[in-house]
């Protein structure tokens, strides 16, 4: 099957905004089997949109289209596609009563360009959209599916998670495909596969391996592609056993997840408890994992010690080991864990201290020297980092490394 | 001026790789006054890459492609584009001879595919590239000019800006265009709509409005074309000036940046420090801040008190607020930010706890249930949000509407 994806929007054009949509819901396409083969990104125009809505259906049995669907006048995406489906807009009792919802919770009154927000396509069907005031819309059309979704990143996976995805699994036309990640950790692309190169090159041509580094982590993804949806996922399988086998303690897991949320499930199980004393990731840590839900049972708190001051003042830390060996060096980020240890009374704790630029760096220790302490129930691991010149990409490997070290450390202290 | 960006790639339609080319070149095009009617992404197959050059040739004047011109098979625009214009491809001795100096200086032998790379389009004039083997073209076909260059983003880049925008300057044809942005917090997409929509109604028709909300903020964008750009400048700030005395509090700045940015700005300025304490934001706050380069000189560090325990045990909050009032209070934000302020000696300190979801709300005190409270010079301010169901939105909001809170007091307290 055969699906093309429209972008519309003014900020697009001038370059305002990366459309990172289209990535996402390619991704999201191919992974059951549909094939993009266009992506066209087109202004807040009537005439235009319709011209790329006309040769799309012309190319394609699927066309999604995104944005435009906002309450104020620039966003014509609405009245532009009952033009051309030769439909007229009625408003949705359902989608009324959620925009309305929404308004009181906030204590906002509602106005009539709100309420137009619950406007639909007289022939389409309402994706609902828990997440904002603008609902998809799903419609048939000469024989060829629309989705209109917002243009909101979050609306749109969403309405696509819960509402496109599941429909299209059912629709014909997809050649069976199935997809197996390995995720790994602590370890280069390029050492990676020059480690596996033997496996990777007695695959069959029916499966590919990709290899996609995210900071700290690198997903081997692969895919299979033949008649039989059962034999693909067996193959695959047997593939990632190999690939396990060789990757040791860098193997992660068998699927395409978080390092924290392993963490969390892992110190859930084991009845652990975490805190964390952060300097320059200046909370990305604790942020990582109060992101997921459920972790206020694993997570009891962290410091954020920024200044010298500080350091000493919450986690402990003594003049003299400031002093004498600077913030960023091995006996501080070793004091920062067991101060914070002990401050939060936890079983785990871990520590990072570095400079992450573009400034402070010195001969001796230069931009991208980041030591990581991890304490635990035996004492405490520490590890020096030299990572690059970028302080988003210091702060974000830095991150990904002290979760490593932790998730490392409660393998070896938790499991037999 | 008319353009279209052709994007040329598998990489792009499977969702492999984001498409960050296309903004960065409308960025550069608008700033020249050349508008993006299009940007169209196919896939590396020459009947595709065909049929967008004809759209596209039928409703720009000027083309621009990019990607596919790699070594290996997979790469088939040259070939394609010299089917479509009618000329062949010449080996171009300049370029052969950077080809091979590239090989020499790395030690690798040359195989014939890299020479291959020296193959230009016969009518085209090259756009010379220092940064990689795949040299630019230039081509002008029945009146219209076409820009042909690398996928890899810093030789597109490097192209661009050294050969093709100061030849595009001098082409005729471009229409003056300015873009003015206002930023603004504290107020939702149909709220601010409502509160300005006279001065919307009263724009003339070349002057142009769009609003970009992003959580806890509203870019509004102000798009003239005419004919003189000293005059589309003037005008739009007049705009701008005008929507900032009716936007009041709401206004943040005249520019298209971050809350996080503008504080950190103002108080280096002033002189001023920070510190946060965080619950349910789990310190998202403070890794804005520092993810900002410069911040250590106003951010003196946080607490993130997930556990009753922990905030007593590090703020100071007392066991008797905790039981009387709850951790999602307005007296437990005020004494947290109080605490902060005394433990981390800082001048302002910013305080949240709330229930971010999916788990843990009550009737009483539903999920998206928020108090924030920021400490300053004269006192404690203290407010209640309810945001909704998501847990990452929840976060998110919470972060933006405590440095807007924080914001604001920074402003009340320092300036006349």
């Amino acid at each position: 099957m055969q699906a093309e994806i429209i972008t519309i929007g003014d900020e697009i054009l001038i370059g305002q905004i990366i459309d990172t949509n289209s990535a996402w819901m390619a991704q999201q396409l191919n992974a059951i089997g549909i094939h993009v083969k266009q992506v066209s990104s087109v202004a807040d125009h009537p005439a235009d949109i319709i011209v790329a809505l006309t040769l799309a259906s012309g190319r394609a049995d699927l066309i999604l289209i995104t944005g435009g669907l906002g309450p104020t006048k620039d966003d014509v995406t609405k009245q532009t596609l009952s033009v051309y489906f030769g439909c007229g807009l009625h408003r949705d009792p359902k989608v009324l009563a959620h925009v309305e919802s929404i308004f009181a919770r906030n204590n906002r009154p509602m106005l009539e360009i709100n309420r137009r927000q619950a406007d639909v396509l007289g022939k389409s069907e309402v994706l609902f959209n828990e997440m904002g005031t603008a609902p998809g819309m799903w419609l048939t059309h000469k024989g060829k599916s629309y989705v209109i979704m917002p243009g909101v990143p979050f609306e749109m996976k969403h309405i696509m998670r819960e509402r496109v995805l599941p429909r299209l699994r059912h629709l014909d036309g997809r050649q069976p495909l199935w997809h197996q990640t390995v995720l790994t950790a602590g370890i280069g692309e390029s050492f990676l596969a020059e480690k596996i190169a033997d496996i990777e090159g007695a695959l069959p041509p029916h499966i590919h391996l990709a290899y996609l580094p995210k900071p700290g982590l690198v997903r081997l993804r692969l895919t299979a592609i033949g008649e039989n949806k059962e034999v693909l996922k067996q193959e695959t399988a047997a593939v990632a056993g190999q690939l396990r086998d060789r990757l040791g303690d860098h193997f992660l897991a068998n699927e395409d997840t978080a390092l924290e949320m392993l963490i969390r499930d892992f110190m859930q199980q084991h009845g652990l408890s975490l805190a964390t004393a952060e300097s320059c990731t200046g909370g990305n840590i604790a942020r990582l994992i109060t992101a997921l839900p459920g972790s206020s049972s694993m997570f009891e708190g962290g410091a954020i010690t920024y200044s010298n001051a500080v350091k000493q003042a919450t986690l402990g830390v003594k003049a003299e080991t400031l002093d004498t060996h600077g913030a960023v060096s091995e006996q501080t980020v070793r004091e920062m864990a067991l101060g914070a240890q002990a401050l939060f009374r936890v079983d785990y704790a871990i520590a990072v201290s570095g400079i992450a630029g573009p400034d402070g760096g010195t001969a001796e220790k230069p931009v991208g020297l980041v030591w990581i302490a991890v304490a635990g129930k035996s004492g405490v691991a520490a590890h020096q980092f030299l990572f690059g010149h970028d302080r988003a990409i210091n702060i974000e490997r830095s991150s990904m490394a002290a979760l490593f070290m932790l998730w490392r450390l409660l393998h070896a202290e938790n499991t037999e």
